[in-house]
């Protein structure tokens, strides 16, 4: 079975729920000398330094993975959403990964470069980013009903097009960045009407972002692997 | 020929470009008694009474057509793309677009039902969102080398959602509500080197929307008519 061997790792939203639980698994299945950062909101603490910390831990490795996990969620139809729900659900969700991906861009760069490996893969260079199936124009109307969450669909509709945009930039990096939807998972994100719980849903995402290719670059996929409708 | 032929309308934007292009071609073909509301941004404005004063305007026939117009581009590539110009984008082109949504949305359910037709189309009550194909996660990223307009594509693709999400929940008050691509227009938003004159552009554009159903609920087209992928 693929597994996740990247040596360095940067996970974001690590407090609690999915992200946590990705850091657990990833620590019991841990090769030796992997370094694993696992971060969260820090609203007082000091902004573009914790990346060049981060990059002097990383060596001449760089970053080899890069799990933007981070996100809130915002409740509202198209008659009661609020513009402060929409606007806040956007900058967490959508600019708050971009900022993230160009503070480290310079160290998947290296981890690419350092790598020796053809092809693309998460344990060369990797950007993942944890959408949603919510976030799909094609799956989500049927299901708004069940999930009146407009804000947090938007701003990852939104998100997704940051992920394809930066598959096609990256690319000549040799950099993997998709999509990938985590399930409906009991999470304070999720809530506890969810089908999932974050042990099954982060044994799936670990399993497919282990056995990514080039071919998955800019893709859109589930936790079980399946391909998703944008 | 299908053609508009909604008693009220109100155009977002229209004091250049497509917009007024459409203000132009409305009032050429117009029949007695349309009401054009041609609206366009004022910072200094009183901001929530001006759909009360185009409210009592419009009597009991209501508001049977809304185009979601305006819009702002802001250039970048993943590498480049500032904070602030996804923000405004967004802002602009998302957050606006549902402000005006919510404002209205009275006057279309009033068109609705006054109108004692069956089914949908822009002569009974609809919202026309007018988006673009750089909103298409399936077909911008080939496109973005050429266009390396990021913080509008992520803008445009949450569009693309408010759109049918709104599609989704206001069926049931028989409102259409579906996004349109002009195509590349040459206007100040499109730039000098676009393929289509804005009469060309809006000609196509009034033509399908005069030629809307029930069966374009939620749908994406182009000026020509030809669906296209989210």
């Amino acid at each position: 079975m693929a597994a996740v061997q990247a040596c360095n790792i940067l996970i974001t939203g690590a407090n609690r729920g999915l992200g946590l639980e990705m850091v657990k698994q990833l620590v019991e299945n841990a090769p030796q000398e992997q370094h694993i950062f696992a971060t969260c909101r820090d609203p007082d603490g000091p902004k573009s330094e914790s990346a060049k910390t981060v990059g002097s831990l990383l060596g001449t490795k760089g970053l080899n993975l890069l799990i933007n996990n981070a996100a809130i969620l915002a409740k509202g139809i198209v008659k009661t959403s609020k513009a402060e729900d929409l606007k806040n659900s956007f900058t967490t969700n959508v600019i708050g990964p971009l900022l993230i991906i160009q503070e480290y861009l310079p160290y998947l760069q290296a981890a690419a470069k350092a790598s020796g490996m053809p092809g693309m893969s998460c344990n060369k260079a990797a950007i993942i980013n944890i959408s949603t199936i919510g976030g799909s124009m094609a799956t989500m109307p049927p299901m708004f009903g069940k999930f009146p969450v407009l804000p947090y669909c938007v701003s990852k509709a939104g998100f997704n097009m940051l992920t394809v945009l930066a598959a096609e930039e990256l690319k000549t990096d040799e950099i993997l960045c998709m999509a990938l939807h985590p399930g409906w998972v009991k999470t304070d994100l999720g809530g506890k009407n969810a089908t999932l719980e974050p042990k099954e849903s982060i044994e799936g995402v670990l399993r497919v972002i282990g056995g990514l290719t080039e071919k998955d670059q800019g893709g859109f996929l589930d936790y079980t692997g399946a391909t998703l409708p944008w």
